[in-house]
């Protein structure tokens, strides 16, 4: 039989222990990067994803005007340190790349501790914690660094070093395109922009990359946009430099924090009902998980960008727990330790059943509207009567009823209740059994 | 005073005890009957029918094409048993007509236990019911029995026996046609091909078969159609030979499995919002039982033939106990003490409220629209100002309010959340006392 | 900055205990006053009104035509009591003004008890209260006197004595009109037609007229008009006589029963979604007091008549303790102790903010529609990235997000959660920074 597989039946031969063991060592070579919003931390983990998958580099130079904004200049960074009187390191960005404040300007000086404080970030209710801070957008330099370590800083004159430029070079972002046969588009977007965070960028980054590579050897009918990019002023940048193909974008999805040991979390498009929303909504449902649905809000991830009233993409943003709900959030406590193998196993396994619905949705018309056709003769009943029937049997009968013309398939499967799949399959089955005629144009997407 | 009184009023009047036994009395005697969706044992019920109402009996050809089914052979049986190898019938047709599986065609062999196996049904969890079993479009046979029953076989070689016919004769329908001032129809169906099963096809008979003779001494505003047929490959018929008027079925119900101990359940047209949906609810929510409105869904009754695509009838199912959620459903246990007279009774008393609401329903102009008419020097408030007023003045206050020319009766009794009789009798006492004028069209129905 | 200041930001400048001070004094100095739907009672209490407040006089002669009412006459008493056999009295309007039947006829006349049984009226669950009745448009006398003073009555013969007139004269009802700088009204009305009840119509009398009070030194966008009318037949003869100027209310809010210890209770207008549903509901969300909002109903204060079919008008009903489900409720026990200081000014208070969303609703279009315009650039952001962020940046959010000309601000308030306040003054700012335009006209009352 030659018909297309969906991919999730084909996702679902491979082991998940193995696709999760693959997820967590990927995010793993990408943890000790120290990614900012520019500069060679992103450049290198661009190239890892690269390894991967065909990505598309992109250079936008510093200055250049997107819509409201201006392309910063280029951070790097070499070394960063306190050293104490006696002449030790006590804060030292070599140990870890959260102990500076991102984007801090350049300093050597040696200043007395009073004069520094006002520099110094920690978290008192997590004393063992380091925060993650940044200053990209004003100039300023700091050090983040855990509340024990602070209480034991004596007073006296310390060696602060920023060993940083901040000059004009480039933003970068990766895209990797892959054509289906309609040029309608899927855009699948995560930032790449924070250092040692894993479930807050490392996650993300991960599952779309094997998504990616999952879909390259697949036959498409929407095409799919990855981007991997800086938060904010990377989507601005795309989509000032993107104007005029936007238009393509169908359905789109803000992938983060998808790594954790919570639930999943679906934060719903500005316009609330497009069919990603509906899409994510059906696939949580049939996933077997605890998921929970949230409104659109302005504040966020990209969405923010992608949802902005001059756009108002159908761009949703699926995580597991919510960014700023759990307290390792933006500490380094998000760690290697706070993503999990299986769940990011899950988390893939649920962005390629949403996909899923995205290919497989259409809408078909029943030849033979006027009461039931007769399943049985076709071998499409049971064949003693008495007894109850079962889910296949079911989702024939619902394609049947509602494939007036006014239904897509995603709609039978929301007011049906029964999985995706299942009705996709009765629809298909029906089709090859002449009792189903596919409608050109999808009902649920005009 | 020359008005007419709702349906309800007058039913009130009888009394409700009475009207339960004979109810039950009817199901009683069409309890014995050998019932199958063709053959000898349709016939007679309809014969005992059409004593009570005036009923035509509708005979169609085995062969005859009906959509994408052809009306079956006809099917009758004379008896049926299992004899053991020391002789005695140790399953008997005679006894239980649920022995035999419907349908099947005639056999008469001496055959090893163990080759008879796959032809014996049991419900191994209800030990001592019968199950209920059909073969209608499988050429097969079988018998049902209860599971105790098959622990006592024993091995050897039985003479099983069946002695029926499966040839070419016809499907057999009742139609009860009551006409009304209007063309416009309500559909009343229900399946009449059950053999010794009360509660599934026996309640449903009897409530519709009284509902009828109600009917026949009233003057009505809609055209009623009872219907009493063999269920799917009857509603097939019925509508296959009824193409050009089906347009004139403005309402409709069928009713199932409705004299057990439960509750009412009402599964709502595939419109879900249609007038007899609405009429139903406001009916369910003024008669003092529990209820449960269900979403339609295309499994069930003859609902699914009147509700698919290619006809989109206005038609829901008003049952008590659900099919199939049951155990004693489609078993030898669904026997005339699963029934109850007073369940009957009401049912059949909820019916007629039902129809009353389509009866009754209209829409009125306020011919005072501007402020409150002075119901007072009309005596029809309250002459001591200061207390409360009763059901009866809100009524004629929410009828006054909504008598707008868009809202019905059936309106404003949901939205007031008073009895449609009491909105209804208000109506008319405005009407009486020319502060209200009806309008030609009905707006819900539009 | 001379930009206009919320009313409720003003407000609460002021000092809330000395507030509610003055409207319990003010409630109290109108208690004592025999006051009916005509009369000098009615007449006395809004000239105290007018000591506050700018407010026309209006006198309509018996008789006048209003819609399908006349204008009663006009009721005036100067004593009414009981004699007992021994020569006190037993029953003294003088001591309570509940004491008789309001509309009473005149009487004076000495009858045995059992003859004047029928004209008295008690509250046997309530002994020591007396009931509050009247007879508007129905000729008859009566008493109402506590049910403990019924019990102690002896057989033998009673002075009565109703020294009252009713005879033609002139209903009596002010009105007070604030000029905006738009001609839309917003309409606000009580009754002023109880004699001693305190919640039951003084509490509304007392914020309506401070509502007013502090109206008239501000810069009004619409134009408020306040009626202080006899309930019932007085917003009928309003309405009566101001047919051709109706369609300038574009919101309105009956005030009754605004002073007890209840939370607020707020009874929808016809309309059910009207601006003024919508900014009471938006109000009371954001007051920080229990409140529950009601479906419209024709039963109730004068909204019955504003939102009679032939009017519609978006007049809801503010209330604490709904009238009618208090033990209290027209009885003596509604007097100056069951309302208090603090819920009389936090009643006000609420007014204000409701008044102050339909002030300041508005739609402004986003000037950078295409991504997030850069608000740390503008200052209009916190500086260090990576912590959260605050409601006043979370509504700039909103508002930017929102304001493609199809959101008011109350529309924004309601979907973000926000206050209204919050958001009008994100709106404010945004303008100022250029980066939000004013929308002509408001989106959400076209």
């Amino acid at each position: 039989m030659n018909k297309p597989v969906s991919m999730l039946r084909e996702f679902e031969r491979r082991d998940a222990a193995e696709i999760g063991r693959d997820l967590h060592g990927f995010a793993a070579s990408l943890y000790p990067i120290c990614r900012s919003i520019t500069g060679s931390g992103i450049r290198q983990t661009l190239a890892m994803i690269q390894d991967r998958i065909p990505l598309r580099i992109h250079e936008v130079a510093t200055g250049t005007p997107v819509f409201d904004w201006r392309v910063p200049k280029e951070w790097n960074i070499r070394d960063a340190y306190m050293k104490a009187p006696c002449g030790g390191r006590v804060v030292d960005f070599q140990q870890c790349n959260l102990h500076v404040m991102h984007y801090s300007i350049p300093v050597h000086a040696t200043l007395p501790l009073n004069e520094i404080r006002p520099h110094l970030f920690t978290i008192p209710d997590h004393p063992d914690w380091i925060p993650y801070r940044t200053a990209y957008y004003k100039e300023d330099w700091g050090f983040c660094l855990t509340h024990n370590q602070m209480l034991e800083l004596e007073d006296g004159d310390y060696e602060v070093c920023i060993d940083s430029t901040l000059e004009d070079g480039h933003l970068t972002y990766g895209e990797c395109y892959l054509a289906g046969r309609s040029s309608d588009e899927v855009l699948i977007s995560c930032h790449a922009c924070h250092p040692s965070l894993a479930n807050d960028n490392l996650s993300g980054l991960a599952v779309a990359t094997f998504l990616a590579e999952h879909f390259t050897l697949r036959d498409l009918r929407n095409s799919y946009r990855f981007l991997f990019i800086p938060g904010t002023i990377g989507a601005i940048t795309w989509l000032a430099q993107n104007r005029e193909t936007i238009g393509r974008v169908r359905h789109g999805l803000v992938l983060t924090c998808i790594g954790d040991a919570g639930g999943f979390h679906y934060k719903k498009s500005r316009r609330g009902n497009a069919e990603i929303d509906r899409a994510v909504a059906c696939a949580l449902r049939d996933c077997g998980e605890s998921s929970e649905m949230l409104d659109f809000s302005p504040y966020g991830y990209d969405e923010r960008q992608y949802c902005s009233p001059g756009f108002n993409l159908p761009v949703g943003c699926l995580m597991r727990s919510v960014w700023g709900t759990f307290p390792e959030y933006h500490t380094s406590a998000d760690n290697l330790d706070f993503i999990h193998p299986e769940q990011l196993a899950r988390s893939l396994r649920l962005c390629v059943s949403v996909f899923d619905v995205l290919e497989d949705n259409r809408s078909y018309l029943n030849q033979n509207p006027c009461c039931e056709p007769q399943l049985g003769k076709r071998n499409l009943y049971r064949s003693t009567g008495g007894d109850s029937i079962d889910d296949e049997i079911h989702a024939r009968l619902w394609v049947l009823n509602l494939s007036d013309g006014e239904h897509s398939l995603l709609d039978i499967a929301e007011r049906s209740g029964l999985p995706f799949a299942t009705i996709h399959d009765a629809a298909e089955l029906l089709c090859e059994n002449g009792l189903l005629e596919e409608i050109a144009v999808r009902a649920s997407t005009l």
